[in-house]
């Protein structure tokens, strides 16, 4: 998710009557008694996890939210007290989806109270490798278990049981968050009336996964990595830099990176002719991209994230390969969001999961949106997208 | 240029009479009196050059080849005594091109006389960053001069100067090898019949500039970089070989990657969740890929070669922008060949090429193949590519 690149346009002041306004995350110390068990393996006990909440529960207006790879569940409004490594970020921009979610919104926080968690494995206030192990009193490293889809779809479930919560209105997710979404629905059918799954497919394509193992090579190889023990001295800083001017590449599209960046140099007429330096706007945009991040990601949350949707496969898990056996368990009524330009998670692929829908005659709403925007089209297109969920969660089940 | 994915596959031995049989490059020593100025300042002199020839000249049947950016002189047969960084890549392989050049093959070497030189900058035999200073006595690292296509073109158009060839029947390249053929028809019309240029456009993509610039970002952040003086230390090949990985990626399309490798498991039923090992098919050969490849490249050439990649606009540089414009230099007769997976060098990059042509009223002939291998479909669908090539080059000007 670029968070950096188009988000933070157009947006409403904390007292503007469409924000959420300021917020403040909560958190909450979950399986104290009993560990949180691992689909991967291992267990984990007591789960610290951080999320927030907007408008106020009247019972059937849940609304759920899923964030993507770099994303936190701080989606809409000013955080009163940025803590954390998003502490600076925090500052100059509201949450990540602020243009969607807020009173008189698409996601209407009049109607309905919105919440988000942020995930196991992340870095931004649920438990993670950057946790501290209170068997050894250091952060865990890499001796935090290996997280999936599933792990983060039980421990939503979970946090919505402790709020008392039985069953949301809508989960809502793009990207990792829409297989998030989608994997809630296989694995909790009856949480739900509607899934809405936007830029996500029910596993990633091959070019992905190739952008992820180089991403995760590039950390894994940085001699500041120390095995994921790195806390205490410096980080492997240059490793995340290089996965995240790679994951840039995914995010937009060539006519999106062409129309911006192009061949256009950098501040100057004619190159410099340099094999260090700096010549064109694409080479500063992606040195600045990967700058911004590092000081607010952890690099082994990178791992772990991207780990998990490599691993997933909701066709292989719960249909046995067949997309219309797992669409079967659906219960919900799903709306798939698709951008002409995504190449991370292409029309193509959306339409594999649509299929399957069809094919085991499950409810389905299905837009293919023309943009040029690639993947980052779900936090660009506000307008389109607005207009989609807006309308679909005006029309109850 | 993927040369290890598919080349070596149903290929000739040198005693086949398709072969050309075993080679050995040639070594020019050029520039001697008068050093070689470069386009982007700095001179060089002598410059030593490594060239390969099959067939026999007689007068009017010159093709000329112009390698990948990987690729080197040695197009064709079996290299008689491997030596430098490609020996012991050469002692199990034939030339990168070799199903393409030899008796009675699409560029048959019964009826032409075959050159190709290995460029400016690179580690096998011309010189290049790894080639010793005289004035120091030492590796030139980064301080020999920034090189480009127009450097390329120039020191080609000298060799065959040296060898008392003034025009050529046919200049053939693939990639970076079309980018340079495009080069030679736009600074010497004169000098040859036919352009054949394959995968290759007048620019690079966005994308294809970002691949680049993160190439060498991870490059020029290993830590055993030293600023390009790593000859009598460790060697950044690290960095190297995220680079290769990354460029892997660019060979392919998601279609061919998801043919070969999809989501199959690397020798086992289930995954073992691993953040730090191999569980997957594609994770393993993207590392095979990188490992092959750092053993026998030189990561300053890397920096060097793709750096002229992004600099070069030949519509920029000739027209003003204008392809037309630069189009009405090019005298000789253009052949286009692309293929419609190839998202390096894409095709609607190619019809711009095609287009400029046609408005300028110049001879063109224009060929999108369907192929689902991406860039490395030059190398790899050869029974079209010979067709296509054979036939063309049996129809003299």
């Amino acid at each position: 998710m670029s968070v950096d690149g188009e988000v933070g346009k157009d947006v409403h002041k904390p007292d503007h009557p469409n924000s959420v306004g300021w917020t403040r995350s909560h958190k909450v110390v979950l399986f104290e008694d009993e560990p949180f068990r691992f689909e991967a393996g291992g267990t984990l006990g007591p789960v610290e996890m951080e999320y927030e909440i907007y408008g106020e529960n009247r019972g059937d207006n849940v609304i759920l939210i899923c964030h993507a790879l770099t994303g936190d569940a701080h989606v809409a409004g000013w955080d009163e007290n940025p803590e954390g490594p998003m502490r600076d970020y925090r500052k100059t921009k509201p949450g990540w989806w602020d243009q969607m979610v807020g009173p008189g919104k698409a996601i209407d926080t009049d109607r309905f109270m919105v919440i988000c968690a942020n995930v196991l494995g992340s870095c931004y206030g649920t438990s993670g490798p950057s946790s501290i192990n209170p068997g050894t009193g250091k952060p865990w490293g890499l001796a935090f278990p290996v997280v999936t889809m599933a792990d983060w779809a039980k421990q939503q479930y979970e946090l919505l049981r402790m709020l008392g919560i039985k069953r949301v209105r809508a989960i809502v997710g793009g990207s990792m968050g829409g297989q998030m979404a989608l994997e809630m629905g296989l694995a909790y059918p009856d949480l739900m009336d509607d899934l809405i799954i936007v830029s996500a497919g029910h596993r990633g394509t091959s070019q992905g996964m190739a952008f992820s193992v180089i991403g995760r090579h590039s950390i894994l190889n940085d001699p500041n990595f120390n095995d994921g023990d790195y806390y205490d001295g410096p980080s492997p800083l240059s490793g995340l830099a290089v996965a995240r001017m790679m994951a840039q590449i995914t995010y937009l599209s060539e006519e999106s990176m062409g129309f911006k960046f192009g061949r256009k140099l950098r501040g100057k007429d004619s190159p410099d002719f340099t094999l260090t330096g700096v010549d064109f706007e694409l080479e500063s945009y992606l040195n600045h991209q990967a700058e911004s991040f590092v000081k607010r990601y952890d690099p082994n949350s990178y791992l772990y994230l991207t780990r998990a949707m490599d691993y997933y496969d909701a066709a292989e898990k719960w249909g046995g390969g067949d997309l219309a056996v797992m669409a079967e368990r659906i219960k919900a009524r799903v709306m798939v969001v698709s951008f002409s330009s995504d190449w991370l998670f292409p029309p193509e692929l959306c339409r594999e999961l649509v299929s399957g829908m069809c094919r085991a005659r499950r409810p389905i709403t299905y837009v293919n949106v023309p943009s040029r925007y690639g993947h980052d089209a779900f936090l660009v297109e506000t307008e389109t997208v607005k207009r989609l969920i807006g309308h679909y969660l005006k029309n109850p089940k």
